[in-house]
């Protein structure tokens, strides 16, 4: 078997409903007219019985405890191998707070996020006798968990919110945003949930790949802005947005790639709403909208 | 009219289910068979509109999501006036991490939980110039919202579990762990999820109150070694028990209290069953068994 993947949280941080957001998006998932999403995360197995889970987000309790193949096969016996982070932003790392219950895991990163977790003594939760913090190179094959094997690569980024200076560069390449490929078998998928820009190098790596999980974080560049809840662009926050000439969609255009899905999307984003013109043209363009649930296999 | 509280969430720290834990409470859980429980937090208000949440946990965007009193009035606008700490444990500080969308709120804590909570930068996504954090002296009144006066005072505990040395005072008396007094019109009501020890001070303070919310974490002391789960007992970790001739239901039998509720169960804590004969017997000694949702006036 290739590899498999179930999308634990489709949202980007602050998921669907935000917690202070009267949006329109977020108003119908209260009332329960569209799908409520939880934030960024993916769990992947390429044996279908030891599990990876894709960044650690706030909502990770509640992910868990929705998704069987995830949950306790004994007292303190668990599927689950080991967490990646693809960057520090809190949506992503969050998370690692829940997971505090000397149960061991082992956490993979790169040296720069591990360091941005390490400045905080609060992720000293994770007793380093119990999880094991493996740093990992950009470019180093590794095993992610039994049958599955992992290779990080750099995508176009910034630094997490919360460490930005008073300039801020948001298509760093390097260590502090990345993607993952991820092999089974004879398959390969990738994952990159925070990406701000397709740039020649990535195409390359991406075409022919039979899975892929993009970042949709917003529509329209301005759409934070236009719905009243922010004065941010997409590019600000270093992510390319759906649409648009410098849209994802028209990036990805010419590539050839088994399944398109995207993930982390804003809760301003109108593919969230199943009926929206919007998610008919993303998906007459070939792609998929991923919800919390969602199973995938190669 | 006077206190109003919503328990948005009745379970101690790892919730129930707990992402890794096979107990038989945790797997009841999972299936439905008994309601399940998110980590500890209490909503409060004096007027009715303005809000204030006593310990942010973990599970906060799943607990304001499910609380139409909380949910947003506009794009940005919120009845949540301030969160209030009442130690530094990560079942009861994570949840900041979630409030962090530029949203005006006010934190209050005492000098020492703002510390530790200071040591690590990733707090401050709640930027200063937005959320301002009140620092409270112990015996202090201050409002908390808009019609609800509060007071901290000492309660016997420790400091949290992630900066725990080699050695753990269980019953220190101080800035770490608080209870919390509550008064709006003539009314006052307690707040104390965390107390190793009811001691003779307390038991004064207590007695007369109109309401109280209790820590109610472990039935028996040695409850986790016995579910095979954990190898610490409710004094090792700062809670007295509910049974038993030195537990709470005993140390409150003499104390004239309108209504005493039980919160901050541990997910092993057979009070968690409906239909368990623990909870049988604490409802016969005058306590209710808190959950997710329960709204309660005084």
């Amino acid at each position: 078997m290739g590899v498999r993947a179930q999308v634990l949280g489709a949202a980007a941080g602050g998921g669907l409903p935000q917690w202070n957001c009267g949006c329109e998006n977020c108003n119908l998932a209260r009332r329960g007219e569209i799908p409520a999403q939880t934030q960024s995360s993916l769990a992947v197995t390429g044996n279908g019985m030891d599990w990876a889970v894709l960044n650690a987000s706030p909502d990770i309790r509640q992910q868990l405890a929705a998704t069987p193949a995830l949950h306790p096969t004994g007292p303190r016996a668990l599927p689950l191998r080991s967490i990646l982070l693809t960057n520090g932003d809190i949506d992503h790392v969050a998370g690692l707070l829940t997971l505090r219950e000397v149960q061991p895991f082992t956490l993979f990163a790169t040296a720069e996020i591990h360091r941005v977790i390490a400045e905080n003594p609060i992720f000293s939760a994770l007793r380093a006798e119990i999880v094991e913090r493996r740093t990992i190179a950009l470019g180093q094959s590794f095993e992610l968990a039994p049958g599955l094997t992992a290779e990080l690569f750099p995508v176009p980024g910034k630094v997490p919110l919360y460490l930005e200076g008073d300039t801020v560069q948001t298509d760093l390449v390097g260590e502090q945003t990345v993607g993952v490929a991820l092999t089974a078998g004879e398959t390969t998928a990738f994952y990159i949930p925070g990406c701000a820009l397709l740039s020649d190098d990535l195409r390359a790596r991406l075409d022919g790949a039979a899975l892929l999980f993009f970042d949709g974080t917003l529509w329209t560049d301005d759409e934070m802005q236009r719905a009243g809840v922010g004065s941010k662009t997409g590019q600000r926050m270093g992510h390319m947005s759906i649409s648009g000439e410098n849209g994802s969609m028209a990036a990805f255009a010419g590539l050839e790639i088994g399944r398109k899905v995207y993930v982390h999307m804003n809760n301003t984003n109108p593919v969230l709403r199943p009926g929206s013109p919007e998610r008919a043209e993303a998906e007459a363009a070939g792609w998929t909208i991923g919800q919390d649930g969602m199973e995938i296999a190669t």
